[in-house]
């Protein structure tokens, strides 16, 4: 099938010419570019709702009640859930995955793991593009789900027009543990399994690390909310805070989205200039020379770089 | 100060000249690719030594108890320790700091902790960089110590020429959580606070984790160590496991340097394109024009990249 094919068929919202496409970007097939060419003018439409969280915080079983409370309201939902691909750890996340397949008989609801590889950069990348597979093909909601609180989470999170961040009781250690970057990201808090022991105390220690930021007048500042996604106490609750801070950002909405397609357009420019560089068509401009000397200590990575950069300036 | 006059006392081993080429190096002042073109001739000596684990597993006062031993023997012995900045975390971190600094009176251990600053990809480069700093001031021993599972991490602890990854028992939920890539890096296993309940439970996670992965013959078996750090019990079969694995591997090494410095060009190659690109010295080659076009769904990123990395191509 031609990429052009795939993209109409994806436009009409094609379930499996969805399926099909969001394989074809994640394994990274050579027609992936030209479909996601001719799906990115469709896109932009979907409102993108990432949710990040240490393992066993209790997310997918609170990603599928959101899931139904916007179904209620008629909304077609799209969820990307980036699972890491360790052998370690591929049987548990699976679980949640099954976990959410009360809504597999429901054309309006498309749930989809991204399988990642371990690729440093690749989780982002393959999820934005999900993101404009599923844009393209008229969801209203697309929420993007990562395991963990480091720094590629922040990455993944950053391609969200809103983030928020589960975790569980008793999470001390984990606020403790997030990385630079993880507590200043988010939108909402939700500490989930509200009905365990020691929900006030993560609460308070949450907002206590909220009070140490600075943040103009005017700002918004993220609400701590609390949810027992198991029975669905305080989902309501947090579909509105998503709502509230929806209509609060909207004037900065365009803002957000332009410096996030900034990234994308610098990241792309990366892959492809190193590919250009590294080709081996490109004699002149050659890349293990350049490293031998390095190696011999001749030259440092940043002189190295330099050269290669005057190296590829200089041509053509 | 001139950055080849800095080098110079960094080269004689001057500790206050040292401490400062780390703060150049951390905070990307001017002076500091100039310094680290001054120092990287002089460096390639130092053996790396990555370590990471989750918060509370006891890396610290592991490496405290590893840095006594190997003072035993006389070498020298630096360690950059990779601390998030968030005001969230910072002060249970510079705990860990105040805990090493019995070595304070030392000059054959300089201890340091990086800022890091949340950049993205800022962490493993200012790590790197201090690499670069301490082998060129002679130490024997480097060791990188980072908190946390995830791939930041994974980044930081390629750059070592060995990788350690630090348990406690009762770690099965850190063992599920880790990232891929994580299992798959560490070279050694250490089960800290073996005096605590579960480390056997522990222990036998971590080895049928180990089981699933494939090897080639003859290929390195990652040991699960034990060792309980504040009493110093198991650290010198820790020590033992390190020199074991480093003639293991004495071979290999050139090449697993050589694959890092190549990591090295790539970044920083990147990085100096990327400012070209965005520079605006470089009219006709006008980033903001061509994301102008993405915003307005015209172009998508990675045609946009296309375009850019032409008109660098066509241009002198």
């Amino acid at each position: 099938m031609t990429p052009q094919a795939l993209a109409a068929q994806v436009i009409a919202r094609d379930p499996r010419a969805i399926a099909r496409a969001i394989t074809w970007v994640d394994d990274g097939r050579p027609g992936a570019a030209a479909l996601l060419g001719a799906l990115y003018p469709r896109a932009g439409h979907a409102y993108l709702v990432g949710i990040t969280g240490p393992p066993g915080a209790g997310k997918s079983t609170l990603v599928d009640q959101l899931i139904a409370g916007w179904r209620g309201d008629g909304r077609r939902v799209a969820v990307v859930a980036v699972d890491p691909t360790s052998p370690f750890t591929g049987g548990a996340l699976l679980g949640d995955r099954v976990r959410m397949q009360r809504h597999a008989g429901d054309a309006g609801v498309f749930i989809r793991s991204l399988a990642t590889r371990g690729h440093l950069g690749g989780v982002g990348q393959s999820a934005a593009d999900a993101a404009v597979v599923f844009d393209a093909a008229g969801f209203d909601l697309e929420v993007i789900e990562t395991v963990g609180v480091g720094q590629d989470e922040v990455e993944i999170v950053r391609t969200a027009d809103v983030s928020i961040v589960v975790l569980a009781p008793g999470a001390g250690d984990d606020v403790q543990a997030m990385k630079a970057g993880v507590m200043e990201i988010a939108d909402l808090f939700v500490v989930n399994k509200a009905d365990h022991e020691g929900v006030d105390r993560t609460i308070a220690s949450i907002e206590a690390s909220l009070s140490l930021q600075d943040s103009p007048p005017g700002a918004w500042r993220p609400p701590v909310l609390r949810s027992t996604a198991t029975t669905g106490l305080g989902v309501p609750e947090l579909r509105t805070g998503i709502e509230h801070f929806r209509a609060h950002t909207a004037d900065a909405l365009g803002e957000r989205r332009r410096s996030r397609l900034a990234i994308r357009v610098r990241e792309a420019l990366s892959r492809q200039l190193l590919a250009w560089v590294e080709s081996s068509r490109n004699a002149g401009c050659d890349f293990e020379t350049v490293l031998d000397a390095v190696e011999r200590r001749e030259l440092d990575p940043r002189a190295a770089a330099a050269r290669l950069l005057a190296q590829v300036l200089q041509r053509r």
